[in-house]
């Protein structure tokens, strides 16, 4: 884990902490006798890999209080990550189950989660204005506003408090169908909270989806989609997007591209031939971009993200473990399995 | 496990279906990075170990339409218990976790089951009339009705069929003050449900729940409540208790002792110096009474349960991996530990 | 696994259950202190995964009279399958152990079966008349007469009591050389046993060895072998083949073919890049066909085999275990290895 | 983990991370092809239990910069234990292999550890004024001194800070005859530093070494011993002392005594017929010793430090992963081993 | 291991080389999804004990021509055994499964060996003379003879031929009923291989096994039956016997006794409370005797024996990996576990 | 493991053994509870991959006198490596701990060594003319040299012994950065060595050390360099090089290369696409070389070389577990994955 000499202000997330279960390899959970576990969700993911690249982190949740909460916990403090903000209540913890893919033979999931600890989480359980003190940037996806009327309540809140504060708030609304069942329309509650957001990770699928338009998947569609999507909601100043080829679930293909406002950027494309753990990778790459928004520039921040991204397909469980050395050797090109000794 | 030829008739047994999930050895949940499960549940036991010992059963409840689901299905299935009457239904799977105790530190359980797909069940998920069609006996415990209005719905929906079809029942009313939270008042709803039941599995403890009453912990207590029991539920026939001494987490002893409506029976001690698995300990017990009831007179019914009990303690998982020549080899004192080629 | 509904008629299968005994990932049994262990068989496989299909299929075999036939036992009812025509018996039960390949170097098998359980089946084991009663398909294949003289008498019973109640034959003839050590010539056993079956699964390999031809690895080869079997065996009435180009054990591309009478059908190349378990897919191809013949048109048939070989080389262990609707993703083209959430 | 809210000023720890590699079981290390690891270490494991306790802890140490580094801090961050005190250098991190003894085999210890990261820690390493700023506990052991000159040292500037700043220091000076290997007379520095110290934890055997006397192991023998130690070495005020009786490796039985200055106290003897894990069962004592200086008078601070370490024989590992509610239960003799839901 | 400098003459064991596959921990087969092995065989259990105190020893068999004879010969030579007198064979090697038991329940055993590569080993596969030049004792037991025919005739010839050498034969002759099924009657064949003995392993149960007889089991008896045996068969010198009480499978108490043709032996009792491994405890006793009859009297030689027999208790697997030190260190009464570092 | 019958003459190796610690599959160690564990060591992987040739080898170390260099021993053992020139002495053995990587992230590897039992070798330790007796080759690597002065003096003391007894001696002199602390040069040192040697296993890269000059990667900079060398070092007969392009660290590219004084030889390009273990890979090619002169001509030794090291990447651990059969089936282009039954 980095240094902390490298902070320029401590980094908010606020989302779910789940426990995921999966057999080990490529099992099914029928073959299995037992279940490798690690806490995760979106964005702890991204919270944890920052942590790992040296930056001071908080996290914003609740986890059950009981020896599972007490085992997230423990787990979140490994990584050097605040916990002060993350309360225990009575609910259980929410879980998923994995089975694992290979080839042409999709990962599966099964969740555990809407009547979980962070479902009931109420704006009550959260005190914002302390929280963002100290705060330099304010991280939240689409999963949180989809699980619970009182989540998206709470996150809501999070976001006025945070532009009250001047915290850059970044944006990563993937649209997820299995959630949403509390009565809202998702695409409109996300359209809503972008609104209140100043960085957009993510791309034509997204905003299409926020937009309720058609933009084509394309260089050009990308371009014009984040033109709309920055007219539409001024507070937005930049869009990072990654965009994936997957060959299997063993095989996948990514690369970044953004628009910055006034000008398109792209990187190479890279290639993991042996995906190990395919969970996280989109978080992977939003903390790449939080980090290199704080060190780099745009395109250097594009190119550290996607190598970020490329790197967490590498990685075992929801969390990026890489420091940034690891990340900027992948921005080197140096992806030729020399042993490190 | 068994020939089928020994069957004297179906037995039901109603309730949920649980994945445990527990640490290997005796690791607390935060050191360990992957965790043992089995599928269990108190009735499921019952059914599992009644399978094991040669007799048609079959499991009435609901699992979650999903790869957690499947599993539990398949779990089940390896018994041999009859699966055609567990429905698969939205809500996910309820589960706990288990850590392992070890001389005076107890094991420790959380649970995750309030809004799970048994809690769910309803009256219209199970088909009574046409289940208890071929059976001989049903079985039900005080966790089901604890568990939600539904469920108690169901559950009573069940007894009234099985009284309708002359089908022996079998109570196994504990009372788990975690449960409940639905807003009845447990006593009077397990007391209600006893007045529908014929053969109780249970003592002093349970009785005086049920009849807010304060026998004593003693053989004239025991006998006085199962009189006053029996008045009060003219539908009881003969009571079947346990006694356990713990010394410690590892170390156990355990008797049986009975009122059959005429006597007061009992067993030798037996005494457990190793134990491997404490869950399901009382399920053993309650399907040994069920099978002795078909196999065997009351005194031998007790030993035999007894016997059963005991085994459990060296059995890892929730069922009782054991046949009945291995608890008939405890019954004859055979317990020195040689091994068997 | 399916639902019964989609039942057209049960399914029959005839074979040694064998346990296997590897060590994990790619290690040698030298460096390994446990070996992972599964029960197939390649009839049970083709069993099991046409169980997983939703068929009712029954499987008759020997098993130990011993904690392992228990065992063995106990997972085959975990699919669904119908025991109940599996005896137990005094010898020990079969088994292989295997070390898994990776790259350039290949798996490796040790057999311990030529004694077992099931080379002493005889026909006096087997009720075939009720087996077939209601039957709709009957499957066996090269191995089961390779194994010993009472083991070929009681599968030719069987095909004769087939014929008898006009069920279905597929045969799956291939010649295992390492066989064969009871004094029969293999091809002149499989040869009379072909002119008893009606559907084939082989191809020019297959064919030249019963025909002792030698017709050529090609398209043409295929279709005048097949024309010359069907000539030879008049009661022979489609021949399904699949096709393998082995890039190394890790990397390995497969199509189907098939010659209906009257046609040459034939089916994209699948590639699996990252192979699982390499153990069983021609098994999953043979119950493809099987679950085919029942539900698709021969082309959708082949298509649907070839996509449940492929899916099978990501499955631990002997079984296919994957859905219908999985086996038609794959046919439709979805193998980019998106997560199923 | 306990909450922070029962704190009554920081404790500071000072000695050696050390990696702990054994076979899982009884398992000896030739018959093993993995092992279990911690990171534990005498003095950490007293800051690890009392962090657990709910007291606030700051350990002082080094570790070596690389992997093996990086996941001893995350280990130790999992406690919420404070290591911005523990500084990472170029030598290796210490460890010791441990093969677990059962019966009368005991276990076994083979070290790696006398030219390790903390065997170089010197003075100027560690910022003790800073570091004693908020501090109102200091504990050390007689392992540290042992280990290098340099240990020495730096510990003694430790002490004299402490003493400077008014913190308490508590003492756990045992000889272990494998160290010392630099040059010094182990008793003598042994004596010199506890002459820097306040509270004593230990009894007739490290009184005998430390003042070369030969009091007897007996009630007399400690009360006396005591009295000469608080004589010789005013700045002692108290001597907490446990008595073991080990049956065999598995079953073992302890209590404490005590002399306070003018009372000798003692308590019930515990007995451990199934012990998990013997090590760090002395620092759980000690850990024992200093939360209840805090929180509680003399005698009960001599029960809960029995009755925290009879638990730790319970938990695996170096650290007592037991809350300060889990103690008291075995100080009010609930230790029957009944399950908590 | 240790050195070599304490030889007094080569050690020559002959018997079968079986793997064990049993689950880890107290699961049964049915449970697990994999599998701990080893290699034992209860005269290599002999070789591997006495290579471990040093002796050199040659152990003579057959193994398997397959991955699985090649993983038996690696495990067999890290003990430092001789194993060129092994050959390599066409038949699998034998092998048993074990499902451990626990407290009541015993342990259970299935086999698969008596067509196995010892089963078929013929007296043209061992060159006695040879393997005789440089041995001082020879040691077989009553499996052997039992497996089959030409075992037995393979084994006859070793004997005669050490005899003609002048090697001291050391017989363990139990009587196993699940053996001799190729014709033999068992007690017959024992006699007539005790004839060729010096050193008689056993005690009342097998002197009346072999000499019909019906000595009671008590001291008194003991003596007698030594003291007939000895009439019958003057070959034999000295007879050591060990007696178990089994209090459970868990819990176990050995002592020694001994008729050395003039003088009554014993030893005290050693009590085992938490049985690791009961398997080899017998061979570990056998390998005892041999050790101490080369080093010590008779009186040292029983003591040493009886504490290695009750060290193999704590042992996972077949062999007892225990040094001469440590088998020591239990006869001075060092039996407390205190940790060895 | 081959038969002895192929041997001419004994190949004695020096160097230290290690024991390599790394967390299963590609976790990080901050994420692993268990570590598998192999004991390797660059010569000694190279004696071990030539007893499993078949070829008799002796290695020349130190370990460290407790229970892991017990198990070192017991593991070189099951090789059949002669290990009467292993010494025990005081000193912890030397290790690493290996975080394997995936596609683009490198393994990394953290030693533990310079202070270690090896590190502490000297000439008094190594009886080199009696070593020497039998032997027919003697191989060597830069690694020793650079670990100790006392571990090159001792190394030294062997070359010339070698060349005074005419033993051809084999040198694969690479240079690694992270040793050679110890106030040496370490290219001069390798070049001293060099010119003791007669067969040389490097290239460019390991020429241009030791005769700082800069010949470039191309066939003709070998050659150049190759006769330079020749020149340079008249001992030096043959140079043998293997050209390594690393796609990935799942995926590499190998030929071999060589100057026999006279003539290029090269040999086609082998793609391991699936690498399952990289540690090692030129340990095995250096030991393809060793076999390779014994028994084939130069580009037979070249190509054999070169598949050994190949296959090398598919098994587990540093040792190439791969018989002499295994090897030629690959130099026959027998790479497509069939199963060997």
């Amino acid at each position: 884990m980095g240094e902390s000499s490298e902070n320029k202000g401590k980094v908010v997330t606020f989302g779910e902490v789940l426990m995921r279960l999966s057999p080990a390899g490529n099992k099914k959970l029928q073959q299995a006798e037992s279940l490798e576990f690690f806490f995760g969700g979106t964005e702890l993911n991204v919270a944890e890999s920052l942590s790992y690249f040296g930056l001071e982190v908080s996290h914003v949740s609740t986890v059950s209080n009981d020896l599972v909460g007490d085992a997230a916990l423990a787990f979140i403090r490994q990584f050097g990550v605040d916990v002060s903000a993350i309360k225990k209540v009575a609910h259980p913890l929410g879980l998923y189950f994995l089975e694992v893919g290979a080839a042409m033979r999709p990962s599966q999931i099964a969740y555990n989660r809407l009547n979980a600890a962070f479902a009931n989480i109420s704006p009550e359980d959260v005190d914002w204005p302390s929280i963002f003190k100290d705060a330099a940037y304010f991280h939240w996806t689409g999963i949180t506003p989809g699980i619970s009327q009182s989540a998206y309540e709470t996150l809501k809140a999070g976001l006025e408090e945070a532009k009250k504060q001047g915290v850059t708030v970044s944006a990563d609304p993937a649209y997820r169908s299995n959630l949403w069942k509390y009565g809202r329309e998702g695409r409109e509650v996300l359209a809503e909270l972008t609104g209140l957001s100043n960085i957009f990770v993510g791309g034509v699928n997204e905003i299409n989806e926020i937009l309720k338009s058609d933009f084509e998947f394309s260089e050009e569609g990308f371009i014009s989609a984040s033109k709309k999507l920055m007219r539409t909601y001024p507070s937005i100043e930049k869009v990072f997007d990654k965009v994936r080829t997957g060959l299997s679930a063993s095989w996948q293909k990514i690369y970044g591209q953004a628009w910055t406002g006034t000008e398109y950027l792209t990187t190479g494309e890279l290639e993991i031939t042996d995906v190990v753990d395919r969970i996280g990778t989109g978080d992977a790459y939003a903390a790449g971009i939080l980090y290199g928004l704080q060190h780099f520039d745009d395109q250097k921040t594009l190119e550290f993200a996607n190598a970020a991204c490329a790197l967490k397909h590498t990685i075992l469980g929801d969390a990026n473990l890489v420091s940034v050395e690891e990340v900027m050797e992948v921005t080197r090109g140096n992806t030729g399995g020399r042993i490190k000794r």
